[in-house]
């Protein structure tokens, strides 16, 4: 059996079962809050909860060397673990950093990486710390994160196991632009956007922003359950689920899409439900919490549905009549093409 | 300037002095100890210390699939990390792991990566407690493991920019044994050894054991200067003596080879000054420290040489007239072929 025919998640349910197996009894694994199987692990240690994650992109696979900035890569790169802290409501503090990197890039190209890297580090006071760099015949860019939460009557992550039936579903910001950008790169005069819509959808494919100070404020508010939107919202939605042992019903027309890409119609529906890379947050919580952190956050909170008791189908996606959309792909998965 | 043009140490130079230059001011930047250029990276939070490194292994760079028990790499790619702890005299407690992994890697693969990790995660009480899966071309196996030092009055890391004139150089076990490991593999019948002498050349090279319970005896013993040989002797003394601002001499005759490979004469004695992946600890101190360390240690301690003041050579090897050797390869560079 070859990892390509059962797919990143089955490869990640396994890994995680042989883990629980073969690690029993250890010391260190008594102040852990949540190991494998979530967004970052996340531990208790003297009074406070460190967590960490950890990332990576890989040339040819999460990015195109040859149209993607460099910049980028290093600001993606660490975009990606430091929504993976937010989405336990951490406060990044450091980050290590290791690179593969094959002996002909140039060592201008690398400073870049690391310029990207340090622009997003210096935003949101994440301390660059160590790293290592080895020889590879492919550009990859590894980023570990450290977050922390203090010590408080609040001070328990977010997970992914904690939705329960009666919650609704709510989003931060808007869906799809990343995915959407992947798609018009380069092909601007066919997708029919104006330049302002094409900035976004760049700004948002290069420079996505990690929710961490929304992420913190709804931990602090009592939100508990929440995931990070890295490879599409159902797909996401479905790890979310699957943890709580609940479903989700999505409403198709409450997706928050992005005033300048309305025009693109269904393109742009498909693209908030299944396109990676937003981070942005999904998580449940009855209404009145959602309402406390709208009246908190300076950006858009959406409602898209609500959590249900475990069906047969773990998430769907209906129209306004209720009618349930069947869709070709859920999000992006490794391995499987 | 390509990567391949300035080697590896230059690189790292680079990307340390861009970081200093990039990141001023930040909050977290307060608790560091060591950050870039250390084995590890090292904080003060809530009165202990915390330990923090990276490190990869990529097929056909660090290791050969085709040759290399899958168990093995695994487990290599945890003991890397480990030593860098053990280098500072932290207890390692946790691990994370980054796998990339070629589509057509079967599952049972991935799975002996991850038992031979785990079997060394579980010998030195460390649980691995999240990571991250995605596909690539070759399979590389990134582990950061993050390690503690509880308060106390002896509670700081050993650095390597800490060896000070008059110190001796030890070194804890024997040197040169995975290079040598790697030499005669599959060349058994041509390396005139015995099978004991190759079985313990197999198992120094798959199976390294970092000297985590040693570092931390060292630390608390007052030892306040240690690297651990990942690169070979010469180069891994040369980083400690360019972060100390000093010089090292080393005795060609007193290095520690073991006697099952003495036979192999100045090949062995050539593994032992420049072979790479020994994970062996090397630190300076004054004589009667290093006394208490060998009464304290069952793994033999031997004095190789001592630190003087910065001179000319930064590391020396010499015979016992004091002539000086030149050595063709000072360890192990990544980048540079």
């Amino acid at each position: 059996m070859k990892v390509g025919d059962i797919g990143e998640f089955a490869l990640l349910e396994h890994i995680k079962t042989l883990v629980e197996r073969l690690q029993v009894g250890l010391d260190s694994l008594k102040g852990i809050i949540t190991g494998i199987g979530d967004d970052a692990a996340a531990w208790r240690m003297n009074e406070g909860i460190y967590l960490a994650c950890t990332d990576g992109l890989v040339d040819g696979v999460h990015f195109n060397s040859g149209l993607t900035p460099w910049r980028a890569v290093g600001w993606k790169a660490l975009a990606a673990s430091l929504s993976d802290i937010a989405a336990m409501g951490g406060a990044p503090c450091y980050c290590l950093v290791s690179l593969a990197l094959p002996r002909d890039i140039a060592v201008e190209e690398v400073e870049d990486i690391y310029q990207g890297l340090l622009s997003l580090a210096n935003d949101t006071g994440v301390a660059v710390i160590g790293g290592n760099t080895g020889a590879s015949s492919v550009v990859s860019v590894n980023t570990t994160v450290l977050g922390y939460i203090g010590p408080g009557s609040d001070n328990l992550p977010m997970t992914r196991g904690e939705a329960r039936p009666g919650d609704q579903i709510a989003v931060t910001g808007y869906l799809g632009l990343a995915a959407l950008g992947l798609q018009v790169l380069g092909h601007a005069k066919w997708s029919g956007l104006d330049s302002e819509a094409e900035e976004l959808l760049g700004r948002r494919l290069y420079y996505p922003q990690p929710r961490i100070s929304e992420g913190m404020l709804l931990r602090r508010i009592g939100v508990r359950a929440a995931i990070d939107v890295s490879d599409g919202l159902v797909s996401d939605l479905d790890r979310l689920c699957q943890a709580s042992h609940v479903s989700a019903r999505v409403g198709v027309e409450d997706l928050p899409l992005h005033p300048l890409i309305t025009s693109m119609g269904w393109k742009a529906v498909e693209a908030a439900l299944t396109g990676g890379e937003d981070y942005e947050l999904v998580f449940t919580a009855p209404l009145e919490l959602i309402e406390r952190a709208r009246t908190a956050l300076s950006l858009p909170i959406t409602v898209i549905g609500d959590i249900t008791e475990a069906c047969a189908e773990r998430v769907s996606v209906q129209d306004t009549r209720g009618n349930m959309l069947l869709l070709d792909k859920g999000g992006w998965q490794h391995f499987v093409s």
